[in-house]
């Protein structure tokens, strides 16, 4: 059986232990911004509610009104950041009207505040959905701004998750339970057949100007292809071939010369194009979208 | 009469106190800095003087040497943030010449330390002046930095809005009391006449292309119209009318199909046009500035 | 003699130290991040190592692959952030190649995490090299993301850096070192002949528009000039004088009217040529790198 600690020691204990408790009350989770448009407004609501909510947003700015740009954003960046984390999704062509404005807390226990427009598509798909709540704007609302209808950003969205992050409302505070589901972007799955891989272009034209097609990793590892392989890529619009080419399936830019062709997986996981310190978009006129279409396969 | 405490728990009490001293001790006021120019100098300053000072940046950035918008930006940031707030504004096309250094402190508690070159005008109406004082650069530059005029942003205003922040010095000790005024911008009012509110078009072709004026919320009341009913918009530069036509008082862009025009209340609270889902100022080749006026009134 | 001190003081005395212990151990070093690329992901990584590193981004991005500015950023940003700062630089048109992924340390005591591709060249030069460490991949990687051939920024340094900045590894954890030194852009070194300063122009076309040289102030100083002297800037291409003319040297942009030229001295303490409130490079067509000189010397 142990002695009782000596009282000091006690007192130490106790100390420390009231300290850590100081601490542990301060605990707040991220907020994490990304919108089609700038300014310090969001981040200031948040603050408002609590100075100790560790605050990031996402630069440079999502493409103004770009639906698939702002779900491709969540799904890419939401990964790195812990369980609890909020994100504050504002890329709301129809704000104002009646797409509904919801809270996405998915399985991983990362929470999403976004207009339901189909933003939420891909970190629905890829995490789970745990549970849907639509933000009741009589109780989630700034007061005083009543009058406005076009800033959901500001007056909702952000008010709605700094008081989140500060534990200021549970969850269950957000508003009603929805049924379990989001408005979905859909895209055609990837498809293998007779030993070639065809997905849909999704992104091109870009900050890098690589070219990414909806091809993941696991479906392209059933062709069986090894680093340094040769491959023919073919990039077809609407059916027809615009572009045809027998490139290396490369590890990184740097395993072809400066300004050749690669094929590789990107930092997402999908089959990319790239000019090695290049522009591959912008080099042979991709574009990206629903008639857009990469298929790859074994030289 | 109440017992006295068992000593242990007066020792929690103690310890519990201590504790919330040490963390309220920690407590800053937030900066929050404008530019014309990115990088991250200023932040560095102000992280350098205290390293518990919340610090945030405006993104994008404010166009370069428009004072008009940087005035705008701080009156359109200002209002979310809390009383003790420390706005930088940099944009400063006369770095080095006489305008003055100052720190404005506003009625609502906030300080806002710019040139003043006109920067100032909005806040400084909105929220009223409780005082005006130049910084006095023998006292509020940073040591090492005396042989630079081209940096006031790094060496002057981010050093003072940081130990301003951080309480290593008051308000007082940026420097001398000048009068209560501030250079202001100055605007032509809004006219109610005959039913037709007329304003200044003060924004357009900025990020979301919709065209501002200063016809403000209240004026625009005056006229007694309904969300829903139809509105005349008239646009005119030099007096001479360039756009004309029959449009809805919107709630919200989504309220008309997508691509048709709607005028609205922004959510700045002052009247505007858009396109649905369009950037009306290229549209249509609106300008904003002093000769450029919008007119509404009822159908 | 000192007579000891009551037991509630002694107490008092504790408590205060537990509490400013607790504190204390929450002391974290800056992550400050610059990039070709933006997103909210290397933040993440780094606040999932550890809540209470204070972390930075330098906005806007630097240009694409371009290496020069890369290393110009950290040597203008780094010097106003304290001793212990963490960088990370991500501009990597080599990413994943055998170009060496390394911690350097310079003698002022901060860490800059980067690709050993020549964007360390000027802090080691300017603050003196103490230490390189090349990043050893098995011990500092993101679990779980050994198929990722393309994003070490994310993978490796954000990670690296986190764990650096919260103390969960020390320097010596960062892998092995390396000989004391770094890949190196040269640049022609300043020339003083026969009372004209001579050296490579660095820097045009970029935000501001201002042209400047690697003609440091100290060289420049041995000409003797006062501000206010006029001097005579010749700017040549490949040998050939492109532009020439009289203009002062002036101490700031505002000491000569709007639209006209000045030299000045830059807030990083290099001659420069800027139009006030204009676009020196654009006006004038001047360009920068290794075949572009800049000469000044007194009327």
């Amino acid at each position: 059986m142990h002695p009782p600690l000596p009282k000091f020691l006690r007192l130490v204990a106790l100390a420390a232990a009231l300290t850590s408790a100081g601490l542990a009350a301060k605990e707040r989770n991220a907020v994490v911004i990304q919108a089609d448009f700038g300014g310090a407004v969001m981040p200031g609501v948040v603050f408002s509610v609590d100075k100790d909510i560790p605050i990031f947003t996402v630069q440079p700015l999502i493409e103004l009104y770009n639906i698939d740009a702002a779900a491709r954003s969540l799904a890419y960046t939401a990964p790195v950041w812990p369980a609890g984390t909020i994100f504050i999704s504002v890329v709301d062509p129809g704000v104002g009207t009646k797409r509904k404005s919801v809270v996405l807390k998915t399985k991983n226990g990362q929470f999403f505040v976004s207009p339901d427009n189909g933003t939420l598509s891909q970190v629905a798909k890829e995490f789970g959905i745990e549970a849907v709540r639509e933000i009741d704007e009589q109780i989630n609302r700034r007061p005083g701004t009543e009058w406005s209808h076009t800033f959901h950003g500001r007056d909702v969205y952000a008010y709605t998750a700094g008081r989140l992050a500060a534990g200021v409302i549970s969850y269950e505070h957000v508003g009603p339970l929805l049924e379990a589901k989001v408005v979905t972007l859909e895209y055609p799955k990837p498809v293998v057949k007779d030993g070639t891989a065809t997905g849909m272009i999704d992104q091109s034209r870009g900050h890098l100007g690589n070219t990414t097609c909806l091809i993941d990793r696991q479906t392209f590892e059933t062709l069986g292809l090894k680093e340094g392989e040769l491959v023919v890529v073919t990039i077809r619009q609407a059916g027809k071939k615009v572009w045809e080419e027998t490139v290396p399936y490369a590890r990184t830019f740097g395993d072809v010369p400066v300004g050749k062709n690669l094929m590789f997986i990107n930092s997402s996981g999908f089959v990319s194009m790239a000019v090695n310190q290049g522009n591959f978009a912008d080099k042979y006129s991709i574009d990206s979208g629903r008639e857009w279409t990469l298929a790859v396969r074994r030289k």
